[in-house]
């Protein structure tokens, strides 16, 4: 599953778009200020082997439930062949990503997720203090 | 790539150990402090489809490398198969991340990296506010 990378991509893009309109030389990296100060969980987590569809499904469900929800900043997600995904939600506050958590019905997959769909899961959640890209031209 | 998810699993096997030994109720979602205040530098990447060995080789020498800096904490790294990958290191302060990221052999493969094996990728450096795990017992 890979989410709207596209909303860091575009604040990327805008920043260089706004550099070029100053004259200012380009550099390769661009320092970026769109997150910070934004709360950043990270979700990683261990699948079992058991009800990839059901998975999926419940996965692209949440995705679009979280883009529904005040103070929601965008996601990233990858998971890997053997199984190992990291996730991470951004949200414009603390209050938007507790209210998340405790979201009914996200409430409601977590626990299927325990029962079904992982082996194991952590979740850190943090804040952005700082923020760069790069992208090739 | 799938490194050393061991140490966070380790200190939530740990904080297990801990609950049980004073024989209190063992909830299934624990609670963890063990990042607390670290740093967690999120690197979101889109690889090309150009040198997969050279950035295999590249990216294990620069897991093993980041391991023997003082203040590493761990390394967590997924990559799925349409190339977008996310690792997250983790730094016991920020001025052992500042370090890591000046280290000349970690900027000279950079460099490389700019050139051969991304289309772009982006860098938060955030700080660990909290944290909890579960694990199928």
């Amino acid at each position: 599953m890979h989410l709207s990378s596209g909303t860091w991509l575009s604040n990327v893009l805008c920043a260089v778009a706004v550099a070029s309109e100053a004259q200012m030389p380009k550099p390769r990296t661009m320092q970026s200020h769109a997150r910070t100060g934004q709360v950043a969980v990270i979700f990683t987590s261990q699948r079992t082997s058991q009800d990839d569809a059901g998975y999926e499904a419940a996965a692209a469900a949440m995705a679009a439930l979280a883009l529904q929800q005040p103070g929601y900043a965008g996601l990233e997600s990858v998971r890997g062949g053997d199984g190992l995904g990291i996730t991470i939600s951004f949200w414009h506050d603390d209050a938007a990503a507790r209210a998340w958590r405790d979201h009914p019905e996200h409430a409601r997959i977590r626990e299927l997720g325990r029962v079904r769909w992982y082996d194991w899961y952590e979740l850190q959640v943090t804040r952005v203090e700082r923020g760069y890209g790069w992208r090739r031209e």
